[in-house]
């Protein structure tokens, strides 16, 4: 499939993605570039990794794909930096949680570039964790401008669906509205309820079970990373945040008024929806 | 420790607590009742159970424990039912998942009653799902009235003690206030989340990662039970709401004011404690 990729900051998801095409033959050669020595380092000796290089644009000299894992705040500035070095007929994507921003600001770049927002992941991060099957039967969402050939889209799903993904075709705007509700409005409860939890009292802490743990668990995930990914999602993630904010409130009204049926209502639609996932 | 114990509404609880105390050899012999003549033909089955009642007095008579696993509403009902059949000798506790009103009415019935909740559980319930192991490891909190002698206390210490439970003793009301916060809050807000999403396309539903599963999974807990649960314990659920309310709309002020250190710093903060479970 390539002979050779350009995984621009190997992380969780970047490492995975090459494990994942090394273990299928579907890539040659992988060159990975981070901007720390440390990350640099452990790609050195990672059987994923054919090259490391100290600088972005190095790294991807004569690749076929080059996909973007840093944080999303930097995915358009190293765009920006990669561009004069990419092989004319090179595909660059990324895997980043937001896509409106990106993607608009990818235009201006002149790069042969497509978002892809793989929903695979773990607050486990860093390449220690990396592991081929991570994307295995996950969903992956493409967000194409109307501009792109359709001839990168079809090349573009085919990475994600050869590595074992469920791949949808959605915009940027789209996206990042769904995201917002599926993804981001689950991560902020979950922070927001542990950081409620933080000024009661510290010795409940030994009295919870399993299930404050699974509820919570994605507020493990990096505040610095996270920041971004709310900030440059802020408008759609503003609108869930409203959106469940009501519905708690009418919640908290039914179990006010003693409103029993409602409040039963409301147990079985969340029920229903929970069962379904 | 026991030749006799009875297991009124044995489900996921009841049936693990009597695995529990017969494979540690701690129990001889287990009466069980349930309301339904289908739990009764499984308990009749199952290896735990010696003799299966159709009327809860009769379940109750020579034993010296009785631990009663049905839904809170009904706990004191029950306790009316059995006080006469009880032995003067006989230790009456229970497993549901609120403390005030029942430690309150139950002093009422003249049994001699000191609630208990493991906090050890699952979404999947029935005795079907029965292990020795539910509780290992888990915290079980039991709440004595002033009025509770000293020796029995150490009698139901002992019993949860016995099974691998880390024991702590407070008031029912210190009880509720706790739970309110650790167990039911995360249970509404799983489920609210889930009500809310219902409501968005569905989809989405197959975009959703893993995130989204474990943050929702106490949301599949049957409406009922939960609906007696946030009934029972209203007045502390409500507090915890309001408490909640505030912290996510202070979060939801920092990302609209774009006040970044704000959002940060309570990102950091749901990630310690989260850190810290």
């Amino acid at each position: 499939m390539f002979q050779q990729i350009t995984i621009l900051g190997p992380g969780l998801l970047g490492a995975s993605l090459a494990l994942a095409l090394k273990e299928r033959g579907l890539c040659t050669r992988v060159h990975a570039w981070s901007r720390r020595a440390t990350t640099r380092a452990c790609a050195q000796e990672a059987n994923w990794c054919d090259a490391v290089f100290d600088q972005p644009a190095a790294a991807c000299a004569g690749s076929e794909l080059v996909v973007i894992c840093t944080p999303v705040e930097t995915i358009v500035p190293l765009l920006e930096q990669i561009g004069s070095a990419l092989a004319p007929s090179a595909l660059v994507t990324d895997v980043g949680s937001t896509k409106s921003l990106i993607c608009r600001e990818a235009r201006g770049t002149g790069v042969n570039f497509i978002g892809s927002h793989p929903m695979a992941g773990s607050e486990r991060t860093g390449m220690a964790h990396a592991r081929a099957d991570l994307f295995t039967g996950a969903a992956c969402i493409i967000t194409p401008l109307e501009a792109a050939p359709d001839a990168e889209i079809a090349r573009l799903l085919k990475l994600w669906e050869a590595i074992g993904m469920q791949v949808v075709t959605t915009t940027p705007e789209k996206h990042d509205e769904i995201v917002a509700h599926i993804s981001h409005l689950p991560h902020l409860l979950a922070s927001s309820l542990c950081s409620y939890l933080s000024g009661q009292d510290a010795d409940w802490k030994a009295l919870s079970g399993g299930g404050l743990r699974d509820t919570t668990r994605v507020a493990a995930g990096d505040p610095d990373l996270w920041k971004q990914i709310l900030e440059q999602n802020r408008e759609e993630v503003l609108r869930a945040i409203d959106g469940f904010e009501n519905e708690l409130h009418a919640l908290k009204t039914a179990l006010l008024d003693q409103d029993t049926p409602q409040l039963i209502a409301k147990l079985e639609r969340g029920k229903k929806y929970r069962d379904s996932l």
